[in-house]
């Protein structure tokens, strides 16, 4: 192919430590021509008022952008080779109000028209997880019915909270309710902790939804589950949201609503990794949260999640 | 006087570590009967989706509470005897609704019209500075225009922020503009940095303000600014508005937007200690942010100086 | 039945970032009469001068509390519903005598009396494990011998440390040698790390309690060792006392004496749900050091092993 | 003036916490074309191989830019309005060797030969302080000798550090001897603490230097030290130096080598100020180590003080 | 002189973070003839059980030595050439027993009777406070009454603590009681913050201590408060005895009980300086607490003020 | 045995908290006579400046000792007994030169020919991961060609590093280039995450190492994996280098390459205690950054598998 594509600085240019931190170090693309070459990008929203505890995923991106900056090319366990198949780059953040959620959501799905119209995957670094909402919205004009794998603590489907009827904790039952997933091809995993009522999770279930609880997870490979995540997911299109407390607090301390007994490290990249061969249509990584993240290691995890994501896109080859 | 007191818990009853975390180790008030006896109530409101940078002042209140329990009950240098003198207690913090910036506005007004009904005088821990705006609303009703101590690294008197009217740096001209201030009697003290233009404190002064630059408090006491600001706010009701970032990060790190070059703790308590004999209905302290708190001295700063507040309400003896 | 039951503050109500924060926001009790209609009560234990290396656990109970708040009523996992099964409260704190450790045990013991006076089982949050000798007196008035599921790094029997017979690493020597322990219906999980000879969990075996080292726990389920502990202790009355430090620092780094390779948080919640049906007459969750946990994980995961403990009390309904 | 001036993002268009992070978000300038319209730019040196206690400083770049974003246009206190002034961009990093202290020497220098051929003021963020010595090395070739604005708790004119020639500690006697310096045109403000000899101030002073000890500056303004000042340094080409340990720790935590009793902020805002009017060739602000600095408040007055450069550079406006 | 006197260790021959840490980078005395030979000596107290709040003193001495490494050897302000006057050494810490502060107590001053035995002038790193009670003891058995220099936001005159005689807050009055102080030559320098009752300063000025309050010591030189104190201590023995909570939190945030509005650095470094001339017999730096020191300030400041302390003991030349 | 072993200093002796920090709590060896009585040593390695990202493992030893102090004498899994059997002291670090990577190599190489010289098998505390090359250039002088047991997230068989030979990802391949290594007998465990190419884990292969990469690691025990490793590197003389960057960031934050989805400290343990039998002639553990190591957990990791290599010497008695 003749096209050139964009490759990460390397370290042997510039060190790791230098320069402008955008993601894996691509170039940040500005320019709609540039734009419109991309066949996948890394998006930030810096939202955090979605949150129901602690706040803080405002300020996800840029650390998610700053701690990807050791990330190189090629995937040692997969073979992936993204940069050699697809041209990716980072086009910044959405500019989000800070001062209004329903704004936010507006300003989302608007920003996601332009990116779907641009034919470009987006890969998301979140910003809560009310963002999936409007990325949905966005992405179902052009897919129709999505699937969807979910990893998080949470399931996310409440009706409301304090009243309010899009929040951080019910992107997904607005989803469904708006039509926007295609409630049989959708699994949640690590769901677990504590709920309102002993029923909380069975709305999920009562959509269709494949629901695993992290008790079904504990002291296992999750390879074997994602066989049957792909066979339940299929060949339509699908978005994969993952929720960084999804993931045990020992990992990913660093986010707003975490609960003990999650998924390991080793499990999130299980389950992307047995993500290869959907119609994956874009992904996200949501809720961290690095005013809680002492160590910088939710950051990086998010970063690395957002790689082995993008090595497992239709189209990137493998050697 | 024959009626009893609420005293704060002793360290040599129970341990300053130990119990339940109280502002001053008060009782935590919930009776209707009890709340009515109060003649000064500490009440928080943990709002934090008005800020614009750093958020997290939602758990301001709660630390706050925590780092207070080191303090006890006289004031060595003032003489000031707070307990003695007036029924004082906890009254908890306002439920507001964190996914609705305009709704928490409303709700904390509906919470101040109670606290002025039932004659208690707020001294409030903050959340973000949007709070204060519905807080005058609630005592305009009853005392007409209010003068104001302000002590602030800004102004916080923007048009608006990000398109929105009302937000943590637009509240005085908000509050201005509703006519709840007597302008005449308004003095801002500590502003600083940059500007959106060379013009932005103008607008204060024109309204009437006594506008002090950081500049104009370098390297001096304050106690004789106060015999002005005294002299300026007059005999008429008085609100102290005390946003923590006026303080210089050396002292106060743990808030959402710092600015170098600010006043020092000296400042900040001869400040307090000069409002002594004004007519004040009302003090608050705001955006303190524990996340970016790293010592808790942010918190214990902001307790001693609800705590100097309370030394210098009316009525309050000194020994 | 007919009586009311006391309920956590939901999210809904209030946020869940907002107010005075008691254990799993349940009202704090404070009258005799409140008290009396207790089935159960979380109660601190700020105590830290027992420890050998680092202190901190003193904050132990304030920070529990602070991270409690997350935590929903329903157990997703088990169905537990403790909330619609037993009336628990938040008793507060034992006012120990931080200046001499000998004076804390005694008040310590008197206080317990009083709860088991009351009927109250006890769910206290430490505090170092010192504690435990004077609550294990107190029950021991009531319920005889007791049987034993002590989960720790360390096997708390030395003779004495530093020429002092009771500190934080002789709790269960004492407790047998004073008879307050059916030595035959004792486990010890989670041992491990160095001794002084390497005869130092021999004295344990030598009395009949079942050492389970560590390394026998590791990379399995510890589902089914519970088995074997629950048919160890069978029907007589059982104490659970968890050391934080039981778990591997990864997961509970904010502890005084931490041990590498231990327990996960998964292992501690097999254990502490594989305590269902035994005749629980107490826990306790021990050890717990703020200062060193600067993510505030060990708080999180302390306050959600009280509530699982909870959840496996007698008389707990599940759905 | 026609041409169009780079101007920062501002807050109404972008929140401050998104978007890449470049410096006082400014466009991140990368044509040839683009750079040589630049009459000042902002250029990180991410090096720490010259450090002789803690290092960390090669991240000092990139959380400057980060702290940097709060910055709004405008200087309230002295009126200058360098983007209405001045075309000023960020070009991003020095590629050094952080392998090899020598190499990356001759990097910087050849780095800054093509700053100064493209006729641009430079505004340097370090790294340690050996950079200084190239940057001048650069700036003397065009030039000439050199008068010195230097700001340190350490005179860093050590003949050799552990045996070798060029390290943070020997930046100026290096330079003297090299003859890139107008001795009797130096300044040093802010020395102290202790030395190998009691001597140790005195080879400046012998140079010609006028070394102002800390102890010089204590409780007071040093607004009257810049009359003179500026009186020493004359109208020849200047260079001022910032090295963030001359401040107090307090203000400055994060750095290699903090010493006690240092300038405040105010006195550092006080020099900088104070430079107004001087022939200003190149400025830099060295020694920022993020890992130490907590609360991020170092990073955030390393930038306030490189905007505050900026404003006094030849050329700026004042309103 | 012929003697061979100790010298720390030089940057150039080992880097200052290489190595063993000892104070100053001091031989550790270990044989008893060593010992014997020293004029001055550092040793450690590691005792934190005698605190009211938080805890963590015991890995005071630890950390102060850690962050001692970077103090040269000549004092650049005051000419102090201590290791070319004094033989001085690191002797260690005292093996306190951490589990009983009246038994510690009793460790320290047999301790210190040894020290005083050996001839050595004793520079003590704390610790909580009442550590200085069993110094004053060994050293009241040589000197007979005791001057003093006490700088401290607290008076610790407190008649019992939770019922204890001895504890943090009680040192001094125990002192006075026991006779071991020349009461008229006593000053005590930053007390401040609240009391128990508005009495709480009058016992120590009943006495006949100087006290000054830190609201005589705000926005001034302190260097004309100590020729008021040089004259009030006179010409008998003096011990130099520092909280360092009688800095302010900014400077020092590590510590047990801080209280805002405290000394600067600057200001203590004038009050160790101004004590140049007493017959100084013994000093001691207590209260630092490394777990709540995020930037490492606090011990920073210790060590030097240590130093500073050393540079004023009678017998130390000046350069 | 008529020998007298160094023994640590107990706990009951002198508090663990308390005294000067030598590893393990050994005595400090300075003198050639006690240094050729011993059979092992500890030995630190205080350099980072061949580290390609985050600097600080200078500070590695310093932390590690202080975090070495809980650690007692016996091992309780394996009955290892390490001081009944062996002499082992501290003989401190080497004086490095922080401002040149190729001297301080030859100054270690030669430091290491001493401690050959001295029949002292070397424990080594780094230090980044440069300085297994001349630790190995001087075993090689006395060995011959050695077997590797080396466990790393990467491979560090990188050709160069930004045009440098030698530096911390170069170690392996320079030491198989100079023929220092058995290449038949080389085992590297625990390599993942990206390559710059899809090769770059074949080099290794190529040279008959038996790479283990951390896939094949996930969900087991490695005891299996080390009957393997061991039949690999046979009898003869075989080092032990372990990059704590091995295992997974949860466990080990505090490095300067950290890499999701590695090994979990029971593996590591595994691997170390797998390594009995083999002739062992050295160990190292390097790459510990204390300033990224918020929880002290690193440093205490270091501690402990450093003690494990201890108890897998040869010589060392099991009870």
């Amino acid at each position: 192919m003749s096209r050139t594509l964009h490759q990460p600085l390397g370290g042997n240019e510039v060190p790791r430590f230098a320069g402008i931190a955008t993601m894996l170090r691509l170039p940040h693309i500005q320019s709609t021509e540039q734009r419109r070459a991309l066949d996948a990008a890394f998006v930030g929203i810096p939202l955090d008022i979605g949150t129901s505890l602690r706040p803080g995923t405002r300020f996800g991106p840029r650390e998610i952008r700053a701690e990807s900056v050791m990330i190189r090319p090629y995937n040692m366990a997969t073979g992936a080779a993204p940069f050699d198949s697809l041209n990716v780059g980072d086009i910044g953040d959405v500019a989000i109000n800070t001062f209004d959620l329903l704004d936010s959501v507006r300003i989302i799905e608007e920003a996601y028209d332009r990116i779907v119209e641009d034919g470009i995957t987006p890969l998301t670094l979140g910003g809560d997880h009310t963002i999936t909402l409007p990325i949905l919205r966005a992405l179902n004009k052009k897919y129709g019915k999505i699937g969807l794998v979910h990893i998080d603590a949470h399931s996310d489907v409440n009706e409301h909270m304090f009243g309010v009827k899009i929040a951080h904790g019910t992107t997904f039952r607005c989803a469904a309710e708006e039509g926007l997933l295609d409630c049989d091809r959708v699994v949640q995993i690590g769901l677990r902790a504590q709920g309102y009522t002993s029923e909380d999770f069975n709305w999920s279930r009562k959509q269709g939804f494949r629901v695993v609880q992290a008790e079904e997870c504990w002291h296992k490979s999750l390879t074997p589950l994602m066989e049957e995540v792909r066979a339940k997911v299929g060949d339509g299109p699908v978005y994969l949201t993952f929720d960084i407390d999804g993931i045990d607090p020992a990992w990913a301390p660093g986010t707003g609503t975490p609960e003990i007994g999650g998924l390991t490290t080793i499990q999130a990249i299980e389950i992307i990794r047995g993500c290869h061969g959907l119609n994956l249509i874009g992904c996200d990584l949501v809720e961290v949260s690095p005013a809680y993240d002492t160590s910088g290691n939710t950051s990086l995890l998010g970063a690395n999640l957002l790689y082995e994501m993008l090595c497992v896109l239709p189209g990137v080859t493998r050697r």
